[in-house]
């Protein structure tokens, strides 16, 4: 089975309601850039597609950084002076800055307040906040839940650990006929936040699901890493591959319902950019395209002015610009089972472009071959018009001089793919054509 | 005498009338891809300009074709019982599909209708065919004279020959002070249709014969070609002969009262495309401008991809899109003497432009030359601005790099043509510039 | 103190008082492209700034031209025959034809007239006019002094010289860090004429006595030429230099109350094109950009073929568009303390834009560097947006590839040059970024 025959089969529904049950199940794990959230988060993505972990010492040196140590956390809560806990890590991811140093203390309502996070404008969601890399703790909380904080002394405890241990990411290679990759990316380090970052992890686990049956042209590398250090550590450990990567992604943000936004590569004009515009073009709904910025996710890193990859970053409504933005409102019921389908369909689509995208070389092109000797042009001459596929075969002759993919043939002639793709595979077998490999 | 001189002096009106006069006389040929009827309308056109006749064995190898049997009609018709001709070729060319292999027959109306070919949408109009590349006989008749067919049985007669002979195509090539060739191509496979093809072969016709008696700096080459099959046979006994076409221009339908239509070679933006251009936007009356696409006349060998040749097709409304196309109304009523003279003058133009199209390069190139030395510049100063003869040496004398012909010096600075061929002209007495040969 | 310092400080108001004193000092002088006027007038500037005279014999070849005898004047005047003086030199420098020959004669009005220059549509206007390069004399007056001029014979007297003598120019070259060069060059040949070209000569000694004090990265090299015969004469005298020149303006015309208009470089895109504009941009008022075009003033010279060097014009109504323009109008009171101040400033920012314009070299191009670990990016995460600073380092580390100054960086990343000045030298101060020689 290909790609093509997958996509035209898919029950895109029942992928999405999978995807939303998958996200789901991951959406209570604490993650963070290290530590057992990462890992419980790739081991059940494992049982749907062969991951393959990597464990990443501390202390190793990644181009300008270092891997962090490792953080784990048991539990965290604020007790009041009855022993109630007025906020609790078991209730929510959330509830405490990623990162937290242990504490174990009694503080007055003052000491303590130095350490809490709240969004005064959403008084009732929980924000998303991190210390990566400066030592502190924290408890992120809603202004309501805070505003509620009156007696003169709590006890706050954090049992974290934030030891020599490991990075973790996963990484899931695909092989194809060619040694040139598509690159996807993901970052899985955001705790209980449903459209930033589960979405993109759903996606990514469910379209390698899909691909991983399939046969391939390209090769096809999938990564779940913590933002930034995991891009940069895995670049880091592989630089020798990066020059195979002839298309990449990075995605997040792709199970709210707004329109597809596509950020384009730092080169402005690869061939991702172009496959994505087409793809985008002819489907239904609106869409947005942006130019590239070195600032969102890890395409910072693969279009760093060292290796300046081919790739661009596909999501629907672009971080920081929903509302429920690094807040609790980004939960389950912000991402539908619909908007997560409809993004494995697209990504699905650009896949089935990419892996159509045959490459020929016209084997008579001087003038054009003679097609109706061939049985292949309309033996009865005199048409107002000719047909469509006779047209395509003069796209397919003229424009197959190496440097045009089947879909940028599709694209010039404004005739649909397929017929594109027909024609070339017909004029192939008529020794016209040759398969460029 | 220069072309530029004959373009100013020319009798459009009366060249139409000519155009159209000649087109009459060649309208009841029966012309095909092979066959007398070809060498017959060379003859008549040999009698204006001397077109010299390339006869090319049947069989004849040509790139990925071969040349194919000669095709001769003496007599076709239908008879009905009465021995009446219900269809008869003499009456009109169109009326036999061409190609047509021999046939005597005793044929039921029910085995007649299979070779029959009509126009219900255009009941009284009879259609053009033709089945060139397989076997095959048929008649094209309206509508209403098929509707008439009532009886039971029908003698049916066509006299043809399909031989091993020649393909015949005429070729005029006028040297010029230049090996560099500006080749006009059209396509003579046409049997009575006015607008495609006659009047094509009646403009090039015309062109050759003004262009034969002028002093010429450019090459020119006429090809009068069946489609596809001449062009190709061509090329492939000219292959040496193609990397000295510097300009090119397919024609055909420029008989009809629409508007011009200037379809770009493939490469865009060679020198062919900026010049039609240049000469549309300074004639009256709306143009339309068309990217290059691999379907149309002959264009579509010129510009296959191994051979890019810098070609366009130049025409009034475009083939296909005219009612009248490939149908008996496309007749001696449809293309006017005035349509076919103002083709001729707009042609006229386009080479006067190329031939005035000089390049020079600056001799005194750092800073400007001292011109009001040289009784050039306003031996006065202080002028509110300087005369447009000032400016068009200073254009000139900018621009003239080596890479800018002085219509193109005209494009850029917005001045007359005129006036920078003047001062160029000037200027080179003054040996400020050398003129490229 | 660099330029930067200088122009938050400078006093553009007082600067431009200064400015029309100094226009006001040399407005009486008569100058010519050569003699004691060009003198007179670089003594003056000379008690500014150091400008360096240069003296070029008459007769010496420069590319296409030599330079001319040098023209004197010492008295002329028009009298009647009661010895009364109808128009005298001494009254105005305009009144008599630029580098007219000797002529002590009686003469009718009739043999006068043909020697007589007015403005019939300006009737109270003296025009300029010249004749530099044919033998001639003549005077300039009002139409209604000519009116006026009704006796039959008149005392015609021009004291002055022509003889082999010097073309004078200055030259003013304040050496930066860099080899590299701006080149900024006026014309000093006009009298009494004071937005053309007065203007330009005060704006010019005023731009490079602020320059003269400052820290400077880049070399300036200010030129005081006669027009057209200056700048050839210099570029002869000069040409291995030429390579050396990265940016450079001509001007004239900066002193009226006109909106900015900048004629790009032949080169269109040249980074002087796109630091003019960027400035502009972000300039309060309008301004207008032109393409290049091979009239106006030096940079016809400066942008010969030989040369194509990036320099552009800047002024503000443009020569010929004003109806002051070459005539008596165009005084003192045409030019304004404001316009000229106003000027300055905006060659100021110009200048300080090119110097600010630092080139780097990202030195942990692979992936981000940890900013973080150097405490230039938040140590708290999980913000909606990036700070500005923030995003000013990650656009300056991404665009470091030599290719880009920092205003070019500010242009792309819609940032302040300021922000991006700031982090650049913060990241080089990490050794995140080199600096280019």
């Amino acid at each position: 089975m290909t790609i093509e025959d997958l996509t035209g089969t898919i029950d895109v529904k029942a992928a999405g309601r999978r995807m939303h049950a998958l996200a789901a199940e991951l959406y209570p794990i604490c993650r963070s850039i290290t530590g057992d959230g990462v890992r419980k988060t790739l081991q059940i993505i494992e049982q749907l597609v062969p991951v393959e972990r990597h464990e990443v010492p501390t202390g190793t040196a990644v181009f300008d950084w270092q891997v962090p140590r490792e953080w784990n956390i048991r539990e965290a809560y604020i007790a009041d002076s009855s022993g109630k806990r007025i906020v609790d890590f078991r209730n929510h991811s959330l509830h405490v800055l990623s990162y937290s140093v242990p504490v174990n203390e009694r503080l007055t309502r003052e000491q303590l307040a130095e350490h809490i996070y709240t969004l005064p404008e959403q008084p009732d969601l929980i924000p998303y906040k991190t210390s990566y890399y400066r030592e502190n703790w924290g408890f992120c909380l809603t202004q309501r839940q805070w505003d509620e904080v009156a007696e003169s002394e709590y006890e706050v405890v954090i049992d974290s650990s934030l030891d020599d241990g490991n990075l973790t990411y996963g990484e899931l290679f695909l092989p194809g006929t060619r040694e040139e990759e598509f690159l996807f990316s993901t970052h899985v380090c955001h705790p209980s936040l449903a459209n930033d970052n589960l979405s993109g992890i759903v996606l990514l686990a469910h379209l390698a699901d899909a691909l991983k049956g399939v046969e391939r042209r390209f090769s096809y590398r999938f990564l779940f890493v913590p933002g930034t250090i995991g891009s940069i550590t895995w670049m880091a450990r592989n630089e020798e591959k990066l020059k195979r990567i002839r298309f990449g992604l990075v995605t997040a943000c792709v199970g709210d319902p707004g329109r597809f936004t596509y950020k384009k590569s730092r080169q402005d004009i690869a061939e991702i950019d172009r496959v994505v515009q087409h793809v985008l073009e002819r489907s239904e709904g609106q869409y947005s395209l942006r130019s590239f910025s070195p600032y969102g996710y890890d395409e910072r890193q693969y279009c760093s002015p060292a290796f300046n990859l081919p790739v661009g970053h596909l999501s629907r409504t672009p971080h920081g610009q929903f509302a429920e933005y690094h807040t609790s409102a980004d939960n389950l019921d912000f991402i539908t089972p619909e908007a997560l389908g409809g993004s494995l369909e697209l990504f699905l689509k650009i896949v089935a472009e990419v892996e159509g995208g045959r490459y020929y070389r016209n084997l008579s092109p001087k003038g054009e071959p003679q097609l109706g000797r061939r049985g292949l042009y309309s033996a009865m001459g005199g048409h107002r018009q000719s047909s469509d596929r006779e047209m395509a075969m003069l796209w397919v002759l003229n424009l197959s001089d190496g440097d045009h993919a089947t879909w940028d043939i599709a694209r010039q002639s404004g005739l649909p793919l397929e017929m594109v793709e027909e024609v070339a595979e017909i004029l192939k077998q008529h020794d016209l054509l040759e398969q460029l490999p």
